[in-house]
């Protein structure tokens, strides 16, 4: 099978152009097939507080009402989504960018939660990746730069987790290709002292993964990212890697950042 | 050769809910090859005001500067596009939204000026458009729907004139296919009396729009869409149509509107 690496970069790497356009251009560098999958950053904050849109919050979760997706379509399908690309084109890295909406290629339905009584808005959870449309896109040798918008195949827009997004567009396309998923992040990787970059663990598989957590010695905040990353090794994803964009290369050969594994 | 519809919708329809889902539905039900390409709209200049983003003018026309691009790019690409995206989907229309950049679909340079002291902004004029990409995704049978950004594939993206991007795309176009262009408009085509619909030109040559312009029949507004029109004929485009959202079906058998023809 074919290597195929299913990237997916953050807020702090949007929101710092020098780094992006460093990472653009090691990422379009990339020769083996490849797709970006991009979060947000702090413009949706900044627009919704000018336009004086209340962030709504409930259970400490913020809500996509009708207005924040209005906002988060036009900052992640457009501002950002159309600035990659642009900044692709100009490395010579034929790029797409795509919501879920576009080819059909992320079918999601509005989250449906258990009061009833609480309507937490428009919040996608995925149901279908549309492989066949992404390796299209690829036999035309067009890399696709995907914003964490999905559709409900009823003309509804959703807001989607970007990191979710990642995981299941690695896990759907794991089914034809030897996947690896990078996340890029702020931090070298799966750190034992979060202020301390020396004590990055370099590999970790489940039974390691397991005793760590027992031991709580993995931060609260990485725990969601790590059960996502396994369960996308479960599903057949080969390798997830967690690093720091700067070191995106060293991190796809295993030299940075911390590898996931299966074994 | 095959028949290929290029149709343009403007800022009357999209900001029109109940009208934009008729005309799609419409759009939607087209049997031969089409692209969309649309407009903006009043959203840009809502958005503008509460963002507080002084809209410049020079000699009457508004400038793109900075501000302003970043706005119409999440404004066009974003909101707008992705909503058409979603709807289209809906009815079981395979759509895809682009910009000029996306797939390096349409290639533009920044605006150049006589007076050289004057910066008119991010404002591109087209130098190719990629028909190869465009082919590329109806032979997926997958619509596009392309949004008036376009890039200077040095990393800038550039707004440009969605009746512009219609017309070039056309004639690009007019190579490999018996191309219609179709501009839906708010009028119900070329009128000789602006406020009276029954005074339709149905059909018009070039011989007789020169006769209309000297007799100063053609209303002044008119007159860029119509040197338009027949510069698309005679780069190859068959008929240009122009006329109201509501008859789209019609339009296009030259049952509605104005046809513009090359005999």
């Amino acid at each position: 099978m074919d290597k195929f690496y299913v990237i997916k970069i953050g807020g702090n790497i949007i929101d710092d152009e020098q780094k992006l356009n460093t990472f653009l251009k090691e990422f379009a560098s990339i020769k083996e097939k490849k797709i970006l999958i991009h979060g947000g950053g702090k413009t949706v904050t900044h627009i919704a507080e000018k336009l004086g849109v209340q962030q709504e919050l409930i259970d400490g979760r913020r809500i996509t009402n009708s207005e924040t997706l209005k906002i988060v379509t036009m900052v992640y399908a457009g501002f950002i989504n159309k600035n990659i690309i642009a900044k692709l084109q100009a490395t010579n890295c034929n790029a797409i960018g795509i919501s879920g909406a576009d080819g059909n290629a992320v079918l999601a339905h509005k989250r449906k939660h258990v009061n009833q009584n609480i309507d937490y808005g428009f919040a996608g959870d995925i149901d279908e990746v549309n492989t066949g449309f992404l390796t299209a896109l690829l036999d035309l040798d067009i890399t696709p730069v995907v914003c964490p918008i999905t559709h409900d195949k009823k003309g509804q827009l959703l807001n989607t987790n970007a990191d979710t997004m990642a995981n299941e567009i690695a896990k759907s396309l794991s089914h034809t290709y030897h996947v690896e998923l990078v996340y890029i992040f702020e931090k070298a990787g799966v750190l034992l002292d979060m202020d301390d970059e020396e004590s990055l663990i370099k590999k970790l598989n489940r039974n390691e993964y397991k005793d760590l957590k027992e031991k709580k010695q993995i931060f609260a905040g990485m725990i969601p990212k790590l059960d996502n990353a396994f369960a996308a090794i479960d599903a057949g994803v080969q390798t997830v890697r967690i690093g720091k964009s700067e070191h995106l290369k060293k991190i796809l050969t295993g030299g940075s950042g911390t590898s996931i594994v299966n074994d």
